[in-house]
This record gives structure tokens, C-alpha cells and sequence, in this order.
């Protein structure tokens, strides 16, 4: 039987990557403006240390600024809003990402309510959430507009796709329906209540899975060809006293069935950074009132 | 073959009106607060005049303030956001509608932009659609809000149903999805770009018509005992030089096959300024800061 196509998210992030490169320096030439990026750190958690570490590496690769705040695990609610309302004024400042998650003595909301939505490259605030679901300019979150560019990329023009989002969250399953709906997909959103999983995955062109349950979307439920977005990262028992990780989709069935899915690691993932810098770029551009640079989406 | 129940929203809204006028009640001996709204109408259309008179005489019985704003067809769109800011400003205006469509001169984007958002009984800014969609208070288009009511009241708890809506909107069809989405149903969203409408339509347990197209759902699509909205009202030839309203719905066919269904007129679209009152009340209790009266949703 015929394998399906694996989406390198890897090296189509190293290209969004790229393209980011040359639209800063268009900026730089044509507009005199650096893109800046500040990212806030509270606390020692060791994964957002390392994702934190990734942003800045990429952010200077990319030719942006980076500006990196550090708050003790200790730091109040307070002292980060004050921090958030410092960038918020900050010229030199155009996208704002608090790593998430923070402590227990920090209210999220409140603090992604504090960042200015012109400069919430994240794209969590309810105005860029409002935005997508009513046609405006805003800021999508970075991993469902990275699923819809390796979406776009492989499939083309998805317009009339049955699309298939497993997961309801606020920062992929919701903006992932929005997207393809925009997209003129039509669109299910299906989830932990959804009576016949299998059966909705069986009808759909395309397959976004993101719900955090390990393999739980069975290659035999797929409709043959079906192009599937594993936004899944889990970590399971390798068995051997090791772990390794895996998505929401059982990759070894799904992969003798789809026409085409991102493995993971390596498929989504790496997109999310990428998408980081994407959106920076652009809050830059609507900042300053000038054209997205067409290197941008070339 | 057993037809359909027939799902009368006159009737729903009447007991809905009598709920608002009860929670009104509530606050005036309870708190001292007299909930106001007002209706803003540019221009002299015919519909629109008809809309607002019966908003007014609503909103009188219910036992709310109505505060009527008329502005000439050629008023400029400084005029209306001039008269605007004052009815944010005005403590005894809990709740802010410009009747829509404005003349061309006027941009409807920036007018709902500029009500304040918790003001805005229509539900149409961008704060609330955001809100709608990430969890948060806020106030939901009265339409579709309208549709959950009639649904939650003949269905019960909606959580598995596979629920299909039929339309994309701003006003209906996406704030419905989102809607049905935090009431646990599994969504689909349909529009014309939709490869086989008929295939969704047969697999759903709730079809939610909402595409101003008369007659456009055949009854024989429906799975039987279907729950069946129809927000549709086309004016069409009846035939011997008349007019009639219809739905979106092929209502002959569709009575034979579902479960219940809405009629047109007198289904869905008295519900709709019941709705707004409905709004306009919890709008003013999160203006106060005083707990909803328990006689809203009872």
C-alpha cells in the first residue's frame, strides 16, 4: 500500500523562517525599522526555559530584535502587569508573548487581557479572537495558522474541504475552525463529547488533531487520502525506562492510509516559533502603517 | 406519518418578555435601577421603522426606560459616533442599538466599534464575539441566542447532539456555532461553498437554517425527528399577485420528517427582541455590578 506524504513541518518552518529574514530586511532598507520582540519569562519552569532559549535563537536568526525579561517564580501579579504595561508603551517593542504557563498566584486572563492587541503576537487577547471570528485584521495564534500553512501548502485552495478539527481549546481547536471556515471548509468541531469520533473522522478531507491523548485517532477510521495535522506532543513509556513522544494520531496506522501527515515530532511543532516571528512581523507592519513586505508570503 | 411539533416562538418569547419584566421588576424594588435602552434609527426605511416601533412598545411592557434616537437619512457618520459616545456616557442607558443597515455614507464597522462593549445588546462588537468564542461574559447576538433558548427548551441538554448550522454570518451563523460549540454539540458549519449539504443535513439531530434562501433545505435531507430552526424569512410570489414569508426550510416536506421544527413566520423571529430585552437586562445587572434576578432564566 501507498505511504503517505510526510509534512517536513521542520524544513517549511526553516522556509517561513527564512522568508521572515528577508521581510525584516526589506523593513530595515525600505522603512528604517527594526521588528522587536519581547518575551517574559516568570520563572524557572525547565520547558518554558528551553522554548524561551528556541525564541530568542530564532528571533536573532531572523534578523528581530530580541528582548528577553526575566521575573522570579515568586513575582506578583502586579509586578508583571507592570512589566506587560512597560512593553505595551515600548516603541521598540511590537510583539509582546508572556510565556505561559505562570504561577498559581498570577491570573493568565488578566495579564493576556493587559497586552496591548496590536502587540499580542500570540494572539490570545479576546479583540484578536474577536477579529477572526468576524473578518478583521488581528493576530491568530501561532500553532493553528502554522497547521493551516502546511494545510495550504500540500493542499492548496481548501475551499468546500470537509475539515475535521478534533479539540475545543482556546488557543488551537477554536482558532483552527475559524481559520478553515474562513477558508470556506466546512467545517465539524468535534471533541470528549463527540458520540461517534471514528465516524466523523471517516467523512473528512482533512484531519486536525489536537486534543493531548496519545495515538487516540486510528489510522482505520480515516477516509483514504485524507491529509492529517497532528498537533499532538506527548510524552509516553517507550517501554525500555525511556519515553519518547507522540501525537494525537496512531502515526503508524494513519500513515498507511492518509495521502499525506505530519509526523511528530517534526511536523507541527517546529512551525509554532516560526509563526512567532510571522505574526511579529506583521503586528511590525500594521504598527508603522506600512505594507507586509511581499517576501513575507512569497 | 406523525408530523412534526411545531416549536412556537411567539409563544417562548412572550413567556420570555414576562421573565424580563419580572427580573425589571426585581431590580427596581431590589436595587433602585430602572434598566434603559436605546434604539438609534438613521433614515426613514420602511423596516427598519416598523423594527424599531415594535422595539420601543417591547421594551415599555417589559418595564424598561426606551429611549428612541432618529437621525436623518444624510446624517454623517461624526453625527452618529458623536451620539454615540453620549448614550456610552449615559448612566441610563444600560443598553446601546443603531438599527442596521445605515445609509452608504456611514461605516457600519465603526459604529458597532464604537458602542461600548457592554453596552452593546446586539452583540455584533468585536469584544464579544471574542468573548463568545474564549469563554468569557458577554453578550451574544440576539438571534442566535434566541435559537439556543428555543432549543434548550424543547431538547434539554444539548451536550453529543451533532448539530449542523447552515450559514456563516457574523449576525447568525457563526455566533450559533459558537453557541452550540459551549453546549457540547458536535458543530458542523455548512454555507455555499458546502461540497454536499444534503449529506450534513441528513446526519444532523439539530439543523439551524440561516441562509436567506427560501425553501433551501428539503425535508427529505432530514435525518427522522430532527430538531429543526429555521431562521430564514424570504418574501416570495405567492401566486396570485401576493407575497408570503418562508424559511430557509422547505417547511411541507420538512413537518413530515422532523422531530420539531420552527415555523415561519412565528418560529424564530419574535424571539429576537425578546432577546435583546433579555440582553439588555443582564447587561444592566453587570453595569450595576448586582447579581442577575433568578426570574431571567427561570
Amino acid at each position: 500500500m501507498t505511504q503517505a506524504t510526510l509534512i517536513d513541518g521542520k524544513a517549511f518552518a526553516l522556509t517561513v523562517r527564512e522568508r521572515v529574514a528577508k521581510a525584516a530586511q526589506v523593513l530595515k532598507d525600505r522603512d528604517g525599522i527594526h521588528p522587536g520582540l519581547a518575551v517574559v519569562l516568570v520563572g524557572e519552569d525547565p520547558a518554558s526555559q528551553i522554548y524561551v532559549r528556541n525564541k530568542h535563537k530564532a528571533t536573532v536568526e531572523a534578523g528581530l530584535h530580541s528582548f528577553e525579561h526575566r521575573l522570579p517564580a515568586e513575582a506578583t501579579e502586579s509586578e508583571l502587569l507592570a512589566l506587560v504595561a512597560q512593553l505595551n508603551e515600548d516603541p521598540r517593542v511590537n510583539g509582546i508573548l508572556v510565556q505561559l504557563p505562570l504561577p498559581k498566584q498570577i491570573d493568565e486572563a488578566a495579564v493576556i487581557a493587559a497586552i496591548h492587541p496590536d502587540k499580542d503576537v500570540d494572539g490570545f487577547h479576546v479583540i484578536n479572537a474577536g477579529r477572526l471570528w468576524t473578518g478583521g485584521a488581528g493576530t491568530v495564534p501561532c500553532t493553528p495558522l502554522g497547521c493551516l500553512q502546511l494545510l495550504k501548502h500540500h493542499v492548496g485552495n481548501l475551499s468546500g474541504k470537509k475539515a475535521l478539527v478534533i479539540g475545543r481549546s482556546n488557543i488551537v481547536g477554536k482558532p483552527m475552525a475559524g481559520l478553515l471556515l474562513n477558508e470556506s471548509c466546512t467545517v465539524t468541531v468535534a471533541h470528549s463529547r463527540t458520540a461517534d469520533l471514528a465516524a466523523e473522522v471517516a467523512q473528512a478531507d482533512i484531519v486536525v488533531a489536537a486534543v493531548g491523548r496519545p495515538r487516540m485517532v486510528k489510522g482505520e477510521w480515516l477516509k483514504p487520502g485524507a491529509v492529517v495535522i497532528d498537533v499532538g506532543i506527548n510524552r509516553i513509556d517507550a517501554g525500555d525506562g525511556k519515553t519518547k513522544v507522540v501525537g494525537d494520531v496512531d502515526f503508524d496506522s494513519a500513515v498507511e492510509r492518509a495521502g499525506a501527515i505530519t509526523p511528530v515530532p517534526g511536523g507541527v511543532g517546529p512551525m509554532t516559533i516560526a509563526m512567532l516571528l510571522y505574526n511579529t512581523l506583521r503586528a511590525t507592519c500594521l504598527q508603522a502603517g506600512v505594507a507586509v513586505p511581499a517576501e513575507l508570503d512569497a
